[in-house]
């Protein structure tokens, strides 16, 4: 094991929107830091288009996560690109192991790894992701005006899914396992009463079918003696996975679908480590590019005090 | 008076940052809305440059304004430029005034008016804003490397600013009215351990000089045999004001400084009213433009749910 060892004020653990925005407050502060992460632009580099970033109308998540990371870079950054597979409070100080072996220690720790979509794990279904297959109505429903969609999953999450994407796509499919939606009535309700939307039951999605982007979808049993239909979009909405191996490592605070619980200024439940982005039930767990940004931005700044007060 | 009456589902008031991406995120949850505000794109439309954007490394303020206002517009965004003068609950709407007289009807409210900052009220004060006199330490201490600054101010974004500044500019005075500084006393001691900061006690400024760029500051009374320094810079800290008439005519829940106390999802002590960006304490009091964005965004969000839920 190579102990080539290096000390930073921060080390930044994650490198999308958050970690990136983080870096850029960072870098303005002169807090001297590190980014590592497995994936530089993070989940937004994914994003076949993002169409809701306050200044940019239609954009592909890579040219915009490109636009962080080079902004980031502009001021200094510096990038690893590699995982955390350990971290460790020693003294007063974070003892922290990547994957190629290196150790590295922080002061201050920020936590910015985000969520992973919950997926189906279908054949084809990396294939088909950003080409019909999507975790997220609220980024991707306009690309469906006037097609037929299909939502799996019965919680709120997927039931708003369908309403929202009711008022785009012709026909919404909902397809959930069990036999009665769950969460908010309100939401149930409207779902019932609202025409474009057909509610399948005790049904699962088990393939997908299609030539170059998503075209029809197998079920686990017949629906109206066919168990096949054919869609344009899949959006499947069965929740999201936080990052769980360091939250437990730095035996963080966490909400019950185990997220980061944050504070008003991104601090978690352990001294000297904050979180920001998808892996914190911040922002109202309203899980947006722009909500990652403003929390990796006042993390930053919250960081640059606690060092400035600790430097005496 | 002209009374041509005019209901939406939501009214935002304001046009700045916070107003526009609220109303990208109510277009795309397709919840009807009319923008009331005096000036599109607000405080940042303003603003020489802005450098702390994630996916902007350097824009004028104007231009990344007419982004966001582009964007929204294209989503099809009314803007009325008009100044609200008057707003009231009656019944279960809102009923609200412009200074043009026209009235219209909301079934929300989302308040996005801002803050002005406390200015000097100086001679010129206005004609060097975004010329060497800036109300933003965060903003445009980058432009002054290794050059001579003053600060106005003695409380801890005062103090702040000083410290930040001190590790870009070559040299800055501290200029403060009261004989001792305010605020935390880690910020104070670093103030007197820096090399590279003076406070002038007991001390205003009274004035300004310089031909196309501030180029020197008057001094109430004589410093070192001289009621003149010269500097590049003038960073005036002594506070921001949010815009206080609408917040008393709705009688909205404020903290200590005026500002609006918002929840996790921006609602506000009223019902049917929810208030984002500077006007708020949220974001950990921590405002700046990508933090004003993402307050929007959870108030769009919140309020699209709040509409849905009181469909039925």
């Amino acid at each position: 094991m190579s102990e080539q060892k290096n000390n930073y004020p921060l080390i930044i653990i994650g490198a999308g929107s958050a970690a990136l925005t983080a870096s850029i407050y960072a870098s303005r502060y002169k807090v001297e830091h590190l980014i590592v992460g497995s994936a530089p632009g993070g989940q937004v580099f994914e994003a076949h288009r993002v169409c809701n970033f306050p200044t940019e109308q239609d954009i592909s998540g890579a040219k915009l996560a490109t636009k962080m990371q080079e902004h980031a870079e502009s001021l200094g950054s510096k990038i690893l690109v590699d995982g955390v597979i350990d971290i460790k409070k020693e003294n007063n100080e974070f003892k922290i192991t990547t994957k190629s072996k290196k150790i590295y220690f922080a002061k201050t720790i920020l936590l910015a790894t985000g969520t992973e979509h919950r997926q189906l794990n279908l054949p084809d279904e990396d294939k088909f992701t950003g080409r019909g297959v999507s975790y997220c109505a609220t980024c991707d429903a306009l690309f469906y005006r006037d097609k037929t969609v299909a939502v799996v999953g019965g919680s709120d999450s997927a039931n708003t899914a369908s309403l929202y994407l009711a008022e785009i796509a012709n026909k919404v499919y909902q397809i959930y396992r069990k036999d009665k939606l769950r969460g908010e009535t309100v939401w149930i309700n409207q779902i019932e009463e609202n025409e474009k939307i057909e509610v399948i039951y005790g049904t699962e999605v088990v393939g997908l079918g299609g030539k170059d982007k998503l075209e029809k979808i197998k079920l686990s049993k017949n629906y109206k003696n066919k168990n096949e239909i054919s869609v344009s979009g899949l959006f499947i909405e069965i929740g999201a996975v936080p990052q769980a191996v360091l939250i437990n490592q730095l035996s963080l605070g966490i909400d019950e679908a185990g997220y980061i619980k944050v504070n008003a200024d991104q601090t978690t439940s352990q001294k000297g480590v904050w979180a920001a982005g998808d892996i914190t039930n911040g922002s109202n767990n309203f899980r947006q590019i722009i909500t990652a940004c403003s929390e990796g931005a006042i993390a930053a700044e919250n960081i640059f005090q606690f060092l400035q007060k600790n430097k005496l």
